[in-house]
């Protein structure tokens, strides 16, 4: 049986990819690069050339992702804040229709264990797990910053293949042999061109997509959800052979210069090269060129092993019945406006690469086409949920679904600008600039022509897309740019205006008590 | 033993009553009403001249209150919405320090039943209760509605003392006989000449401020911290002898009538007009005229049992060493603009009477004056707590300890302007106007020259309360003043910008943990 021309799809394959800038795959225009596979899913589905996520950082986008919220709306603003247990994810909306968002790889889910003791919950009991985890059941959780933990198997399956450690991540998967024989890590950027000691087989994207594979042939005819969330090519920066050195050669394009830049830096930008390590270290052209190529092998190991599981999916029937995403948590600076990792507003961070693959007749118009408009991560999970026949919490979910885009469907309401926000309070930057931790918030606005970021207690920045897609001609104190300026920031102020506050009672239950209080029968306001 | 002079007060005595509108008191200059017990309240403490709620609403008034945030930032928006078991109130910032928030009287907390069912907590365990009561302990809660139910004992207490009926409440405490001896309801505004059937010394606010003594007495010289909380002067408008003609033959004074209105009323003004009842009853004069004394009455009942209270609380030695806070949570328009009620912007629905008597020596150079800066109702949760001698939680509490105020220091910082909210998504003017229920939000930024309202999907409105106090001239579609909009937009706009979204992790933990990964030891971000 398979769905294909079926009101709804059965299964869910929802893949991220950490750090994977959206220029860094050849069917969104990389020039060395080659990643046929993802490619593949693009001439399948519709590739989404606009795609925004809601912050620049882990955590709060992919919270994002996972609550259809804005970080505004769902409160983890950085990598070290709690996702609240209050929040609804994709797990608490499957759980309703009895379904399960079954995890393999990295949710970044900071565990709100504060919140769960406010309701007097055992973090060890199913339901303080569920909420610990941000409404995922755990096939197998890692999130990559470390040595794996228990919620994961994958020091003990690289055991098992012969990595003899106590500690075979640190040791193999991101551990390498020098010149001279001795062991080396990659931790350290200078490292990233020695091969990973884990054979390509064993790789952590090796390993994750194993376990997703098993999962997806266990459940046969059953219906699944399943979140496939690879944690590369996000550092440390180490591939396993032939990864390693596969572009060791090749043209690793263009940096865009902070030299180029127009007007004096703003102060928070200033203030991220000047005091954030890694700002530092990509700040130079040489580190930029060294490990470029070890970040495009990291994505072409993902694009193999995307490969593999197409080729099983079909195998299997599933691709029939099963909706697709392929994202990115966010995207990665290298370098470009002297800058590392991600964070701040630039293309290069707030942009990613998002195809949807609807295996259904109606979504067959749109086949293989890049679409143009504007979407944002927060449509992902209505996306997902609206495929699979759920019902859409109207005031919870802050995103749109994109299946009318992906059935071609005439939208005259379709949304012309993208939000992001960050929150640098827990940033060096935030120290040198001499900021509480509740004045660190900035927030972007980008339409089709201009890109407006608002900082607390700084000037704006204002960049126009158009003429100057680089971003090196910051607009943002140029007083011919004052009414462009305001009416991004009236923008901003609207947006801000329809977030979802009122979260405990949903839009039927506000329609339906209307003036309730008349249906009491015994209680009459204001009558005479 | 007394605190007079220390650091912290001992106990808090937090009376609130309910739709008191600020020009009703003869402190606040009233040229009728007679409230010596209140205005001498006022000559112990400070009063507050420019005092305003956060929603001109009960629940969003009162959350405000109780959380200590803006609305936009609990999310209790209307009456009907329940407080999420996650927001902190009174009673939890309590808690903490071993005491508890007693309640005497009305909170209108909206149990949030579905939150506690997400954490599987049954709501009749004393974790659940705490929760659904909105933090309090309840001495006696009841929100005046209909029918004391089970958790007041007043109904028993009624037929204790006589009141023969089922339902006592109904049939005395809002109950009267006509002229023709004939039982007739205080629902209904024709009645409100009558007096109710019930005594003076039975009525709803002797029975409350009863149990307050009671409590106090009990508690003797332990700490204690007691939300008396009156239902009255609110409807049902019906006031036991002799409060019920008190004020028949008296100056009403005057009503501010929409005809002098110089532009076409605003759409949504018009529509509350148009549609509810209480605006369409309290439109004709002849209901004002009828209204008006009773609602003067049970305020000058109110005063009366504050009086017995501070007799009491001197008897008791309690006036040395307890913080006495007399507010309301909002106004009634009471005919003018020709409206009922309260809801939307306008002075006589967000303006409240607020009072504080600090019974520190260190308070002593403010008693008996008159502030004329403005606070708002969220300052008064850290006012309270920091009297107690608390620690005010900064990345939830919104509001601004009034402390410096009420020990005369020099603030340079104070706010110069004060903000309100409304949601009217559950109102018959949605209906009217067609909108859907996440687009009826309402917001007014108030400085001293200006009130400026900014309304989701129509005009704003603007008024110059320095030339125009009576809110007539709407000036908010005049092209001369769409620099002072602007302006007002943009502080509102900012004001979204500063609310306390990262609930679900402290400040000092912030700071704290700011690059908290270079302490980790092994992990190194971007380090050559």
């Amino acid at each position: 049986m398979t769905m294909v021309g079926q009101e709804r799809v059965r299964n869910v394959l929802f893949i991220m990819c950490d750090q994977l800038r959206w220029d860094y795959l050849s069917c969104y225009g990389h020039r060395v690069l080659d990643t046929p596979n993802i490619d593949g899913l693009a001439k399948r589905g519709v590739r989404f050339d606009a795609a925004y996520v809601q912050s620049a950082c882990c955590v709060p986008s992919r919270m994002s992702y996972y609550t259809g919220r804005y970080v505004s709306s769902h409160g983890a603003t950085w990598n070290y804040v709690p996702l609240s247990v209050v929040q609804n994810t994709l797990g608490d909306f499957l759980k309703g229709a009895g379904l399960e968002a079954m995890l393999a790889g990295k949710t970044h889910v900071i565990p709100d264990k504060l919140g769960l003791q406010r309701f007097g919950l055992d973090a060890d009991s199913s339901l303080g797990r569920h909420y610990l985890q941000g409404g995922f059941s755990e096939l197998d959780r890692y999130d990559g910053h470390s040595s794996p933990g228990s919620e994961s198997g994958y020091a003990d399956y690289l055991r098992a293949q012969g990595y003899d450690s106590p500690d075979p991540w640190t040791d193999y998967a991101i551990g390498a042999l020098d010149d001279n024989g001795q062991a080396v890590s990659g931790w350290l950027l200078r490292n990233a061109h020695f091969p990973a000691r884990v054979d390509r087989r064993h790789s952590e994207t090796a390993y994750m997509t194993d376990r997703a594979l098993e999962y997806i042939r266990a459940k046969g005819d059953q219906p699944w959800v399943l979140h496939l969330s690879y944690i590369k090519p996000h550092w440390p920066l180490m591939a396993p052979k032939p990864y390693h050195d596969m572009y060791r050669d090749a043209d690793t394009g263009p940096i865009i210069s902070p030299a180029a830049e127009t007007t004096a830096p703003h102060p928070v930008l200033q203030a991220y090269r000047q005091a954030h390590e890694d700002c530092i270290s990509y700040g130079k052209e040489d580190v930029v060129r060294h490990v470029r190529p070890t970040y495009m092998g990291l994505i072409k190991e993902v694009d193999d092993h995307i490969g593999r599981l197409m080729t099983e999916l079909e195998a299997l029937g599933r691709l029939d019945d099963t909706l697709i995403v392929f994202c990115s948590d966010h995207g990665d600076q290298l370098g470009d406006h002297g800058l590392g990792e991600k964070e701040l507003f630039y293309e290069q961070a707030v942009r990613v690469p998002l195809i949807v693959v609807d295996p259904r007749k109606s979504a067959d118009a749109t086949r293989g086409t890049a679409e143009s408009r504007f979407v944002e991560s927060v449509d992902v999970l209505p996306t997902m949920l609206e495929a699979l026949g759920l019902p859409l919490s109207d005031h919870l979910l802050e995103g749109r679904s994109l299946r009318p885009i992906l059935q071609g469907e005439q939208v005259d309401d379709w949304r012309d600008c993208v939000f992001s926000e960050l929150d640098y309070a827990f940033r060096d930057a935030r120290v040198l600039l001499n900021r509480k931790p509740d004045e660190c918030y900035a927030w972007m606005v980008r339409d089709s022509r201009w890109k407006y970021i608002h900082y607390q207690g700084f000037r704006p920045q204002l960049f126009d897309m158009r003429d100057d897609p680089q971003e090196i001609r910051d607009l943002g104190e140029d007083p011919q740019y004052e009414e462009v300026r305001r009416c991004m920031k009236d923008r901003l102020a609207d947006w801000l205006m329809e977030r979802k506050r009122r979260t405990t009672i949903d839009n039927a239950t506000v329609e339906r008590t209307t003036e309730g209080w008349k249906n009491l029968g015994f209680m009459k306001i204001g009558v005479w």
